[in-house]
């Protein structure tokens, strides 16, 4: 059974990455990061969520992004509700995160001699991340086969796989709905409360609920009640 | 004053990397790896070298390689000697090594408002390293422009200097000497004793004792004396 690394967040996009690479035919090792999360909730469900994915391993990588700062995600910043935006690439941008996800995916399938790695990145409600753009995947599968020493002794043999790169949320939501994908197993919120419940509000929120509003779905993640407005 | 990055390790091309961005009139803000290491002594001399080099800045980043494995740096293979080679690779590779470091290289330069990363890879003496080679480089550069919010905004800002590239290790030696570096600041040894002293048989001892009989120069770090043979 060939294998496959699927950058696993605990999140919609990369829980339905799962299911499609499962779907493929791969054995999933789904890799994840404690990388400095202000909100440690969502790695949390991602080590709730995994053993329930029927995945064969799941591996929670440590590494301190705290140390480098300059996001909201990571540093002492305030997360922007997604209306409050008047940038175009938002503060919750954390520098190089995909590139440095990936390398470490890299590392994990050249030592798993696995060819295929997948990330659930989404070029259409991609909130201008600029490391979610098929023109950077495509610039990273290249330096990845000129990287290792499976990608020099096997020319081109490692394939970055994005099935989501162009596909809206709600798409997105369907094909996941589809391939039997329970959303409620899923973690999106930058801003939850102490139980966990998702703010609603945030730019991940926001994406999240227009895309189950347009596919027609119910969102099964709890949210926090709203106070009077 | 310009900033760069410069990947610093403690050993001698990368302290060689220190003084050419100096000397090119940079503002240097080195940063090493605590990564699993077997040796932790390679990491200890980098804190107790860091200092003396006229630095901005050493930033030691944590992050766990050993939890991927995969080499004899970081997991529990042994160091061969260099003459016990049979593949072109040697088992001192770690997978993906300098494509997470450079990552993380270009999410501090985008922090720091720095467009320049310094690392001391070398393709002449290279021990067939495949992310030791420009064609790496030159990858790993398009990347990294595409990757970033400061690359989008300001296209092709990223420049990775590899200023040893195509280097002998003697001419290393030479240029580092010209520039005032004090190489017993320098510790290159993948299997010291527990007195941090340098083996003189493994891969990276050999090629730097090479280098410093072809330059003319003595090594001035401490090597563990030899038992007869």
């Amino acid at each position: 059974m060939k294998k496959a690394v699927v950058l696993y967040s605990g999140g919609l996009d990369s829980t339905t990455c799962v299911a499609i690479a499962k779907s493929q035919g791969y054995q999933v090792y789904a890799l994840s990061f404690s990388y400095g999360q202000r909100h440690s909730v969502e790695l949390e469900k991602a080590r709730e969520f995994a053993p329930k994915l029927g995945i064969a391993q799941h591996l929670v990588v440590n590494m301190d992004m705290r140390q480098i700062g300059g996001s909201a995600l990571t540093a002492d910043i305030d997360v922007p509700g997604a209306d409050s935006e008047d940038s175009h690439i938002p503060v919750t941008y954390v520098p190089a995160r995909n590139s440095i996800f990936l390398s470490y995916a890299l590392a994990w399938a050249e030592v798993l001699q696995s060819f295929d790695i997948f990330i659930g990145v989404n070029a259409v409600d991609y909130s201008g991340y600029p490391d979610c753009r098929p023109e950077f995947i495509e610039a990273f599968t290249r330096m990845a086969n000129l990287a290792t020493k499976a990608g020099v002794e096997q020319q081109g043999a490692y394939t970055i796989h994005s099935p989501l790169i162009h596909m809206s949320k709600a798409e997105i939501i369907c094909a996941g709905t589809g391939l039997g994908i329970n959303y409620a197993l899923t973690h999106s919120c930058y801003d939850p409360d102490s139980q966990g419940r998702a703010c609603g509000r945030c730019d991940s929120c926001v994406l999240r609920l227009k895309g189950f509003y347009a596919a027609g779905l119910e969102d099964p993640v709890e949210y926090q009640p709203r106070t009077g407005e």
